[in-house]
């Protein structure tokens, strides 16, 4: 057992028990067609999750980062678009006390990370730190979800070969994707290949894009449960907005999408917001 | 005492507890030199009040009526822009039990409504909710904010003249005030104004245009306490959103404002987030 490092989390007891029955289930029936989706993200009052694009904004408090990582510690993966990938250089492991790299074996209960980059814009891997994490044994190497006709286009490409051959002596890989509507891949191929590469559970952490895709009524369903943390501020103008796009019935505009099930938790100065989709709202 | 119509609304003395610290002071000093003011309104998760502009929509759950009704109960008087009178045709009474018209005595405890109408668009006085229900004993008359300008000139018109006594036969009034810039009022000035008329505490509540200025760094040290109650819902793009406009320190974006001492209250499926704004944030 490795001894814990200063920047190891915590998170009581009592603060995960709201949580669980928003969470994967263990008994996941393996004839699913896809893993159990949790969409989670963190915004201001005025629903933005960062000042301006390309852009971090550090929001919620303390406790809320120790959730992330306790979340985190209960899926088989996280999951991020490019953008998010390329403006923040997330970590996109798991730092709770116990979890493999920070107190437990090997990699116990590290997620996988998985990038969303049709385009194959993810490069300079060296810099990234989730490959530093992976190779230092911390966390898990990602999984980068590529456009099928642009991998093979780039494999031609000996800066893109290099990427690749990065990526799997660290322990990562790649999956290719058919695309749906111009540069975009359907929520449900997405799904089915992380269940082809053996993801049962899936964090979808953002960014902007990404979400209101989610939140949107073609692939709400896909999603099992949504755990938002909002922080008591307004970004205000201009920021990155989760709000999907608008919803009319018969030309008037409705209500996008509603939660059911829901349960607020207070959480240091923010509130954590769990709920499912309620598809007959 | 007049029987309890069956409109009447109920609020539990324990649900009332957690919002007395954000609620006007008895005891408020005569020699302050604005009333005190409490920020009220709903909005869905992606912080909008409605689904379009002139549209209302009904997003809080029935709980959430009742503490409306609370708080209209604990204020001297509602304040409301003039987008929000004409397309609400809003009661702007207060239903609570006991109080004046709804099992009290008089208009015991009934707020006064207040309309910000610069530019004296609020007409039709017969088919508005607020008149008749003053006439009716149930709610005070209204009293009016126009421009000084506005008022003067329309004052040669007989339409507007027989506003005016319909506002002051059912016991309105009105209130006149320099604009500051363009067709708009300065809020310290309304403030100013809500004193002299009176009021000791106003409990404002939209729409959006006005609560977008009162969260705007110049206004919001006036505002002493904001109580947001947030569904579970997604409303779309297009909506009225609630957000102030963007802040620059030295070119860069910041956020625009934060709350302190924050209380998060679940009330059924949505949430009250009460605070005060945070100057020092």
């Amino acid at each position: 057992m490795a001894a814990p490092t200063r920047d190891v989390l915590y998170y009581d007891e009592s603060q995960r028990t709201p949580l669980t029955p928003y969470l994967p289930s263990q008994i996941l029936s393996s004839s699913s067609s896809k893993p159990h989706v949790t969409l989670t993200f963190a915004t201001s009052l005025d629903s933005s999750i960062a000042l301006a694009p390309g852009t971090q904004t550090h929001l919620s408090g303390p406790s809320s980062k120790a959730m992330t990582h306790f979340l985190r510690s209960c899926h088989s993966a996280i999951l991020i678009g490019v953008g998010t990938a390329l403006a923040d250089n997330p970590s996109l492991n798991c730092r709770l006390s116990g979890v493999g790299g920070y107190g437990g074996s090997g990699l116990d209960n590290q997620p996988r990370p998985i990038i969303l980059d049709p385009s194959a814009r993810w490069g300079d891997l060296e810099g990234r730190k989730v490959i530093q994490l992976a190779r230092e044994g911390k966390g898990k190497a990602p999984i980068i979800f590529f456009r099928r006709d642009v991998w093979e286009e780039r494999m031609g490409d000996e800066e893109f070969r290099e990427r690749m051959k990065v990526l799997e002596e660290c322990g990562g890989g790649y999956y290719l994707v058919a695309p749906a509507k111009g540069e975009k891949f359907a929520w449900v191929d997405i799904l089915g290949g992380l269940k082809e590469v053996g993801i049962r559970s899936v964090m979808i952490e953002g960014g902007g894009a990404v979400i209101n895709e989610l939140l949107g009524p073609e692939n709400f369903p896909l999603v099992d449960s949504v755990i938002i943390t909002i922080a008591p501020t307004w970004l205000g103008r201009g920021g990155v907005l989760v709000s999907p796009e608008e919803r009319r019935t018969n030309g008037v505009q409705v209500p996008v999408g509603r939660l059911t099930d829901v349960k607020w938790v207070p959480l240091g100065e923010d509130v954590v917001c769990c709920g499912r989709p309620n598809l007959n709202g």
